[in-house]
């Protein structure tokens, strides 16, 4: 067997976890702003993305019809997007039961007074005296024990989020210090800090279905076009012949993310000296908008022609991430005296 | 077929839920507290006790040795005092994960506002701020897991746990409300107030462990002579031949659960008398309790003998639980719209 001698097994990859809330058809904002990330870490990071459908009921549980809706429907996005279900594992967080212990279990070390303190719940809380609910106010530990239970190497997060990833090294740190005398059994995670895009919505502010100023990323090449034709411009350039400034018009931040160094010069003169009509400026962001859905929709053609297949993707993702899940928790169980 | 048709169903028992953690070997004042109470109910009723392994984990998080010595220890206690597992359904909490989904899940309606003002909560934070953790914070809403998982009718409490059947009642209206348009899913329990008495301990104060002041069920009749024959008396009785007041000596309380009419008025008297000494006054004590203990000692010893008949005794109740638990979670997940 002199063939096995020559073999290098290659270095384990690093596992990656990510989740996303099924809150509606993803849009171009969830495209640029995550899931074109995700594709890319695919091949290079044994990733685990799952639905954070409970994650979803902390802020939404009084509509639970927006929740029950979106589950495949967002795995079809993922799919259509170009998440490979043989790189990546894909998972629904409410078929594991097993973050739900995990949770309840590190629930007994975690200081309240560290999820009071965090921003996203004072600030919601503030804004909206429903949210202020024992299962919210938890939604950080949720997260956490998301993340430890595959333990993760690292989560991709924006600026924001970044936050909820030193907590959890904060509960793993002190459930390690209490439980763990020989070794840590829960390792701390690292942010991920990759370059994402930030696309502004149809009307210059964020992308956000509530604001009803998105493109999804499965809407129909004439309503992409219906919608970027009536989207507003910048509001001084009322003629034709007035000239305008790109920086003032929301169009330009398609331009940014959509158009050549060519086409955003031929734009940004055309604009200013009022040479093109902003119809004219609007028509090669609709036509790289629709180039780019292209791909996404004959995907999501086939995967919504055969929804068992979805199905059974997201049955082997669920397998898959449960076998770690189990492994972990058995040790936890150990650690903490819970396993007779 | 017509003996089946003179076959008169018996009405379904109403289900009795209860737990008790494992803080150590269960003595007189947990026997005469509870779990004599618990023998009595098991006949007419659906009986569920489970060791609450979880919930001595929310107050003792940091001493994991204690829980993981206690739980089959308590359930030979139990069996010791009667309880019959052909009739009542005995499980660990810690074993059903099904418990901490439910906890989850609830988590999402529950105002965390409903926790914070538990007078247990404020009381204990203020004495020790280790306990002030998100999962010591969570417990009772854990309880009411632990209870509307099997939609127990009756939950058999003192007076100081009404509250936590009244929250438990709260959080299913409140989930019921939210969740439930068509007919309630979780049923609200009732507090099921029972005679018990309440035993003070060796020195007097209530009987507990951290006072070091306990006869355990399974105390060797010679410990128990030796720990009342040392027990402090009327402290103002110093001499054989001063006069007592039994008002004032904890071996009375004794005697007004252990001893008939006639002893008692033996004792008082002959206390107000100085015609007994202490000693014989303890004797009639330390002979019923020995007497009490004695099946308790040779059915624990078959138990002892027999680990195994323990673990399928726990085996068998925690699938009987399960099944119950899972037909609830069901329920309950597609009512949040979480069946997928």
């Amino acid at each position: 067997m002199s063939e096995q001698a020559t073999h290098i097994p290659a270095a384990p990859r690093q596992r990656v976890l990510s989740g996303m809330r099924p809150t509606g058809a993803l849009h171009l904002g969830h495209y640029h702003g995550a899931l074109k990330n995700w594709v890319r870490l695919q091949s290079d990071y044994d990733c685990f993305f799952f639905v954070a459908d409970w994650h979803a009921l902390t802020t939404h549980y009084q509509s639970k019809e927006v929740v029950e809706r979106n589950v495949y429907d967002m795995v079809v996005d993922w799919l259509a997007a170009g998440l490979d279900p043989e790189q990546a594992t894909l998972f629904i967080q409410s078929r594991m039961p097993e973050h739900a212990e995990l949770f309840t279990l590190l629930a007994m070390s975690t200081p309240s007074s560290w999820l009071e303190r965090m921003p996203s719940y004072k600030d919601q809380v503030e804004k909206n005296r429903e949210l202020a609910t024992y299962g919210f106010l938890g939604y950080p530990l949720l997260q956490s024990a998301d993340i430890l239970i595959y333990k993760a190497a690292l989560v991709p997060v924006g600026e924001d989020q970044a936050a909820h990833v030193e907590v959890t090294r904060e509960v793993a740190r002190r459930f390690n210090n209490i439980y763990c005398a020989e070794a840590p059994i829960l390792p701390e995670p690292q942010a991920l800090l990759t370059e994402t895009s930030r696309l502004g919505g149809l009307d210059g502010r964020k992308m956000s279905k509530s604001y009803g100023n998105t493109i999804a990323m499965r809407d129909a090449p004439a309503l992409v076009e219906e919608k970027i034709r009536t989207m507003p411009t910048d509001p001084q350039r009322v003629r034709r012949g007035d000239p305008g400034d790109p920086q003032r018009c929301p169009v330009w931040e398609f331009h940014q993310l959509y158009s050549d160094a060519g086409t955003q010069a031929w734009a940004e003169a055309g604009c200013k000296s009022a040479g093109i009509g902003c119809l004219d400026c609007k028509q090669p962001v609709i036509d790289a908008i629709v180039k780019e859905q292209a791909p996404w929709r004959a995907r999501a053609d086939e995967f919504l022609a055969n929804p068992k297949h979805v199905h059974w993707i997201v049955e082997v993702g669920t397998e898959r991430a449960r076998a770690v899940a189990r492994k972990t928790l058995r040790e936890v169980r150990a650690a903490m005296g819970l396993a007779y």
